[in-house]
C-alpha cells in the first residue's frame, strides 16, 4: 500500500489526486509537486469507501471543517446524522465527528457512512471517555487503550485524525513557568496534560510517535497534529508553550513525512489581530510548509454569542497569510452545544472568510463568482443572484421576509439612485443604491 | 464662534475635548494636539443640545456608526425613534438619519431630539427627493435648492454631514473611461452625476466648496466628505474613478482645515481583503491624517443576507490599518431596509471588529476588557463574563436557550477536561472545554 504521498513522490497519478486537480483546476503536474513536498495533503483513508476526495493546503481553495458528535448528555445518533446532513447541505469540505457520548463506536461507524465528505476524529476523546464511563480515571488510561483507539479510527476510515503529539513535558513545563490566564482549553491536551502529570511520563504520542505513524500509514491516515496548548484567551497567545509545541509539531511533520505519512497541524486559538501574520508565517517556516489548520483564530475574547463573527474575522485573516484549513466556530461557541442553526451558521461565517481569502490569494475561481454576482446585481437579475449567493436558501427568505422578492430594486423604494441615472444617462442599473 | 478645531488651535480646552479626553482615557494635551491638526475630529454641532460628545480618528477607540431613516416606502417616524432606541442600546457611537420618506424635516427634529449620541445625514437626499415629491426631476434641482437642504440639515443640529465634493467631472470621465462593473453605488454620487451630466456642469459642492465651509464652519458641523464614486463591487475596488475622487478629497482636507472646519473622508465600499491596507495608506497621506470613515468594507460580493460578518471582516483589517470609524452593515444589505433585528446584528458586528482593531493598535482599555472576560471564563463566573461580552442580552438568551444557564462547565458535560486537570492536578479551571 502506497500513501498518497509516497504515490506523487514517486510520480503516480491516483484517482484521489486527479479528481482533486479537476475540482480545484490546476493541472495534475502542478498538483503532484505540492502532494510530493507535502505542502498539499489529500485526506482519503483506503476504508472511506465513498469519499469524493478534497485536497487541503497551499495553492488551493481554502477548506473549511465543522465539527459535529454526540456529548454525554446529548447522546443521539439521529441528531448527529441530521447535523451531517446540515453540514454537507451547507457545503463544508470535512466534518470531524468529536462524538463523547452513546455508543461512540456505533455512531462513528454510521457517520462515517453517511460521509461524503473528507471527515476526521479525535480518538482520544474516546479513549479517555471510555475509561471514565468504567469509573475509572482518564489518568489510568494506559498506552494500549489510547493506540486502541486511534487504530479503531483509523480502520473505520477516518481520512484525518487529530493527535496532540507535541505536547511534551518541556512545553508543560514552560506553560506551568509563564502562568497563564485560561491554561489549557484543548479537551485532547487536557486529558494528556493530566495523565502525563500524574503518571510523571512523557507523551506517549511523542514518546511512541513511530508506532502512531505505523498505523496511519497503513490505512493512508492524515495526521492533523493538534495543538494541545493553544491560547484560550488573547492574553495567553504566542507564548512560549504555544510555540514550544509548534517546534516539536514541526519535527513531527519532517518523521512523519520521511515516514510517507501526510500531516497537518493544527493552530490556535485566540489570537490578537495584530499576531496572526506572525503565527502564520512561524508556522510555514517551522512545519515546513504543511497545511495549517487554524480553529478561528478569534480576534476577541468578548464576543460569546457572535464568535462565528470573531472567528471568520481571524479565518479570513489567517487564510491570506498561510492557513489552509479553517475549523469553523458556531455562535454556540463558549456557552453551550450548537444546535443545526449554529452549525449553518457557522459553516457559513468560515465560508465567507475562506472565500474572502481566496479573492485576496488569486485563488482560481473566486474573483470570477463575485464578478458573476456583481453583474447580476448590476441587471437586477434575482435568479442570478440567488445562483452566485453564498446561501441562496436565505437569500429567498430575507428577500421574501422584507418584500422585496420583486423584480424591483430592493432598498430605495422609488428614489433609487441607480434608476435615475440609467434613466437619464445610460449608465447601467444595478440592485444595491 | 470657535469650532473644535480652531479651539484646540489656540490652546482652549474646550467642555467637549474634556469629555472626550475623559472617555478615551487620555490626557487633555495629547488630545488637544491631535484635533489641532486634524488626526481627530470631535464632531459637536452647537445647535446639538443634548449631544455627549465624542471623538472619532487616530489613537482612539475605533468608532461605529448605524444608519437609520424613513424611506418612500416606509415613512413612519416612530419606526425609526424605535430603530434609534435600539442604536442607543447596542452601543453604536453614531448613528445617520438617512430619511427620504415621509415629513422629512419633522422627522429630522424629532430624531435630533432623540439622539444623545453624534449624529449625521446626507443633506442631497432631502434636496433630491423634494424635487421628486413636486414631480420634478432631480437633474433639475438647484445649487440654491441643495445649499438650502445643507444649511436646514446644520441648523438643526446635525454633528457631520455627508457632502460629496469631490466627484469632479474629471472622475466621472475616468470611470466611464475605464468602464466598471457596478458603476455607481452611492446614492448621493448617483445623483450628482445625474445632475452634473445633464447640466453639464462642475459638481457644486466642489465649485462653491467655500460656501459649504462657510456653513460648516457657522455650527461647527464637520464634513464628512463623501466617496460618491466607491467600488460596488470588489472588481470595481481602487481604480482609477475612486482614487482620482480621493485625491480631491485630499485637496479638501487641507482647504477645511485653513477654514477651521472639521473634516473626515469616507471610504469604500467593496474591497478585496489584500487591497484593504494600501487603500487605508492612501487615504493616511493623500488626505492628511484626516480620520477615515469607511462602509465596510466588504471583502466579497457574494455574502448577501450576511454582510455584517463580511463588513465585520473588512472592518476590523481597515480599523488595524488606519481606519478610524466603520460605518455598520447589517444582514439586510443588498437585499433590502434592515429592522431592528437587523440593526441590532450590524452593531454587534461592527463593535466586534471595533474592539478587535483597538485590541490590536493597543487602544488603552481594549485587551483590559478581554482580560477581565478570560478570567470570569477560566472561573466559570457567569455574571462576570456577561457583564464584559458585547451583548448580554443575547448571553444569557443563548445560555438559557441551551440549557446552559447553570453554575456548571458549559460544553462537555460530565467529561469536562478542564475540571479532571484542576482536579487532578491544581491547574485552574475555566468556562469552555
Amino acid at each position: 500500500m502506497k500513501t498518497q504521498l509516497e504515490s506523487a513522490r514517486e510520480g503516480i497519478v491516483t484517482k484521489e489526486l486527479r479528481i482533486v486537480a479537476d475540482a480545484e483546476n490546476i493541472p495534475v503536474d502542478v498538483l503532484i509537486k505540492k502532494v510530493a513536498d507535502g505542502s498539499v495533503v489529500i485526506p482519503a483513508n483506503i476504508n472511506h469507501k465513498n469519499l469524493v476526495p478534497c485536497g487541503i493546503g497551499q495553492g488551493l481553495r481554502t477548506k473549511i471543517n465543522a465539527n459535529i458528535g454526540t456529548s454525554s448528555d446529548y447522546g443521539d445518533v439521529d441528531t448527529e446524522l441530521a447535523k451531517l446532513k446540515t453540514v454537507i447541505e451547507y457545503k463544508a469540505d470535512a466534518v470531524m465527528d468529536l462524538s463523547t457520548g452513546g455508543d461512540i463506536d456505533a455512531i462513528r461507524k454510521k457517520i462515517i457512512e453517511a460521509c461524503p465528505i473528507v471527515i476526521g476524529s479525535v480518538p482520544i476523546y474516546q479513549a479517555a471517555v471510555q475509561k471514565m464511563a468504567n469509573y475509572e480515571a482518564v489518568v489510568d488510561m494506559t498506552e494500549d487503550d489510547l493506540f486502541y483507539a486511534i487504530e479503531a479510527h483509523c480502520k473505520d476510515g477516518m481520512d484525518f485524525i487529530t493527535v496532540h503529539c507535541g505536547l511534551t513535558q518541556r512545553a508543560i513545563a514552560l506553560l506551568k513557568q509563564q502562568k497563564r490566564v485560561t491554561d489549557i482549553v484543548s479537551r485532547g491536551g487536557a486529558f494528556l496534560t493530566g495523565w502525563m502529570l500524574h503518571n510523571q511520563k512523557e507523551n506517549p504520542l511523542y514518546e511512541h510517535y513511530d508506532r502512531l505513524l505505523e498505523i496511519a500509514h497503513r490505512y493512508d491516515v492524515t495526521l492533523s497534529l493538534g495543538d494541545g496548548l493553544r491560547p484560550g484567551c488573547t492574553a495567553d497567545a504566542t507564548d512560549r508553550a504555544q510555540i514550544e509545541e509548534l517546534v516539536t509539531l514541526g519535527e513531527l511533520v519532517h518523521r512523519a513525512r520521511e515516514a510517507g505519512v501526510q500531516t497537518m497541524v493544527e493552530g490556535p486559538g485566540h489570537v490578537p489581530l495584530n499576531q496572526i501574520a506572525a503565527n502564520m508565517q512561524l508556522q510555514k517556516t517551522i512545519c515546513e510548509n504543511a497545511p495549517f489548520y487554524v480553529l478561528g483564530p478569534l480576534v476577541t475574547d468578548i464576543a460569546a454569542g457572535y464568535d462565528h463573527i470573531t472567528g471568520a474575522i481571524g479565518g479570513a485573516i489567517a487564510a491570506t497569510q498561510g492557513a489552509s484549513f479553517l475549523c469553523y466556530v458556531t455562535p454556540a461557541e463558549h456557552l453551550g452545544l450548537p444546535d443545526i442553526e449554529d452549525v449553518k451558521n457557522g459553516i457559513i461565517a468560515s465560508r465567507i472568510a475562506a472565500h474572502a481569502a481566496d479573492i485576496a490569494n488569486g485563488i482560481p475561481g473566486a474573483a470570477e463568482q463575485d464578478l458573476r454576482m456583481s453583474v447580476a446585481r448590476k441587471n437586477l437579475d434575482w435568479e442570478g443572484q440567488k445562483k452566485e449567493c453564498i446561501d441562496p436558501i436565505r437569500f429567498d427568505a430575507v428577500r421574501k421576509n422584507k418584500g422585496t422578492d420583486t423584480e424591483a430594486c430592493s432598498m430605495c423604494g422609488k428614489y433609487c439612485a441607480m434608476k435615475i441615472v440609467e434613466k437619464e444617462l445610460g449608465l447601467t442599473h444595478h440592485g444595491r443604491c
